[in-house]
């Protein structure tokens, strides 16, 4: 297999999008990352994408999106596994370019949440869950992981206080990323009387519903040096699975789809966790975020929320996590925070973060997307050259 | 890349199914497949699906099929090309053995239309259409075929009639699928007197609204003997793309996407069309049936009706086509119809097909499958070793 570098990427701002939809959204993104590699055409199209037939009536992306971007590709179709949807896409593109079967493709993540006419957004959110047997019972994505923060709690003796750290550190950031939909720092205070969603979830846990897209181009590490001057190296591009149920799970609080796909992802890259000087982790929640971070071996089981300090997660602290706001204030177009969280991370390794947010020279970085309570995860790790 | 081979395959019965859902639909599909390749994992699940979140209720397949068929995968998603998302998750199976990503996988199209709660099927297989310039002008997928089959007969000089050849001839081998959903031949009386649905094209120029699923396990052409004494290799599966608005082409009726999907897929297996010896065609509609033999150069443009002949598309014909019914008598559950062609060409080349409807013989087939208004075609050749 080939080795595989992103040469170009783009995003456009999250946020309520009154302006566009599911097209204009993908369109943008598309062009602006062929605009950053200086590339006219690519060979392929991949598309992360979950909800664009229930709530924008658009199936058929791969056309739709190629067409209105007038590329010429070979292969255009759009990849779904949920909130791991964007991530799911650009995995497909690195396999395509990997192997041989094209030279160059673009990897777009595109959700159209705030505009919607049938089916309400946490309804079509709950279709991540197994709509039978979770969803036809009430649950909602937010119940779901109120359930998992409540039981969290209760094992480890947890107070829910313990958890504000990573919201806080995540308002920080987004306050110097232009594309955030939540610009605003917040304190603990805030965190405190923040108003209850589904408890012991509150306002501050919780991501917000957004629209947006985000996309990478990327093509063999030999040809890179064609496009950019700062190519960022694929080392790895795993996943884990698990069951879509939460309640067939020997223990819920053990991810282990994050588990298989970290340590894959650690072993096919050849590095281990010190190596990693960012982190872009799928913080939808802040329990998620503690849960992925403890079986992706960040933190001992039940001990995840020790890392919720600046020192540690701050920008120049050992760990820097969700350094442009994360899902929870950068926002989470769900089929496009794969591909958010993978250009944010190639900016970073480009050094081409905002200074704020700017993590000095890092090396390399891990983007780890989650679909589902964790039933479908890829971990990417990205490698300055 | 490693040659691939297709080693076991299943379908379920195509019709209004009331008794089982997307998952029971899917799952039966996957564990039949597997048993017919006696194994007991498979390294990779890919999905054909277009309307799961749409009309059940439930994204997220990859997770909610692989834990409810008990299987181990390393990674389980959905592809989605509209009508073609069966080919188009056959595509990214086949990529992912032929790499050496996966040694096994089975490639899995499943879909639900006739259970729905918000949206109509004809609204919901409108989303393959273009939803702002298309659906919603109010274009069905029937009345998209109409306006390119009046345009055809204008075109052409072509009576309505010319076109009862390929539905008798569907609906002759269908009696003997006991998979197809409609099992009753039909005269040329009936096709002239048929209920009209959208002038030209009345009841029998249309495919029915279905449900299905149909599932084949495929490996590496050099393991395929560990799993079964008749393999079939796929000597190509090749994309063939073109606008989504049938507005933004040159000509209608000049299908592009056939064209260079069907051209790229005889020179990648290196043969010719006389080296056919069963095409299973994308029978939606009649007129896509005559467009695509014309595009993919079976007929010269204007007179793929002239095949319409049992001499020449019966079983014992030189181009026998839609053998088991094809999508107009067998069914057209939209994500499943790409696997359930790839299923009954490996029946042909097994020599496994009902005796009345076996082609004698036959060494290579090809199955096309259209997404959309042929925006989004995959064509597949498939060898007898």
């Amino acid at each position: 297999m080939r080795k595989v570098a992103i040469v170009g990427l783009a995003q456009v701002p999250v946020k309520e999008n009154w302006t566009n939809g599911l097209r204009e959204l993908a369109v943008t993104a598309v062009l602006d990352a062929m605009d950053d590699a200086d590339i006219k055409n690519v060979d392929a199209l991949y598309i992360g994408n979950m909800l664009g037939s229930n709530f924008s009536d658009q199936s058929n992306l791969g056309a739709l999106i190629s067409e209105n971007a007038a590329l010429d590709v070979n292969e255009a179709v759009t990849v779904e596994a949920a909130c791991g949807s964007g991530s799911a896409a650009f995995r497909q593109a690195v396999l395509a370019v990997a192997s041989g079967t094209v030279d160059t493709a673009i990897a777009v993540g595109v959700e159209k949440l705030t505009e919607y006419s049938e089916v309400s957004p946490a309804n079509g959110l709950a279709t991540a869950a197994d709509a039978d047997y979770e969803a036809a019972m009430g649950l909602s994505f937010v119940s779901i992981n109120a359930l998992l923060m409540r039981r969290y709690m209760h094992e480890y003796k947890c107070d829910k206080n313990n958890f504000a750290g990573f919201v806080i550190n995540a308002h920080k950031n987004a306050v110097h990323n232009k594309n955030a939909m939540f610009q605003s720092a917040i304190t603990e205070a805030n965190y405190n009387k923040a108003k209850m969603i589904a408890d012991p979830i509150n306002l501050l846990d919780s991501s917000p519903i957004s629209d947006g897209a985000a996309a990478v181009v990327i093509t063999t590490a030999d040809k890179a040096s064609q496009y950019t001057n700062k190519p960022v190296l694929v080392t790895a591009c795993e996943v884990g699975m698990d069951t879509i149920a939460l309640s067939r799970r020997a223990n819920p609080l053990r991810l282990k789809a994050v588990e298989n796909s970290t340590a894959r992802a650690f072993q096919v890259a050849g590095i281990k966790h010190q190596d990693i000087d960012v982190l872009e982790a799928h913080d939808a929640f802040s329990i998620m975020t503690t849960l992925a971070l403890e079986a992706a071996g960040f933190a001992e089981f039940g001990k995840a929320t020790q890392l919720a300090k600046e020192d540690i997660i701050g920008i120049n602290g050992r760990l820097p996590l969700s350094t442009f706001g994360g899902l929870k204030a950068r926002g989470h177009p769900v089929g496009a925070t794969g591909l958010y969280q993978i250009v944010e991370a190639t900016l970073q390794l480009r050094n081409e973060a905002p200074d704020a947010i700017q993590v000095p020279e890092p090396r390399r970085a891990m983007t780890q997307n989650i679909g589902g309570s964790a039933s479908f995860v890829i971990t990417n790790i990205l490698e300055r050259i």
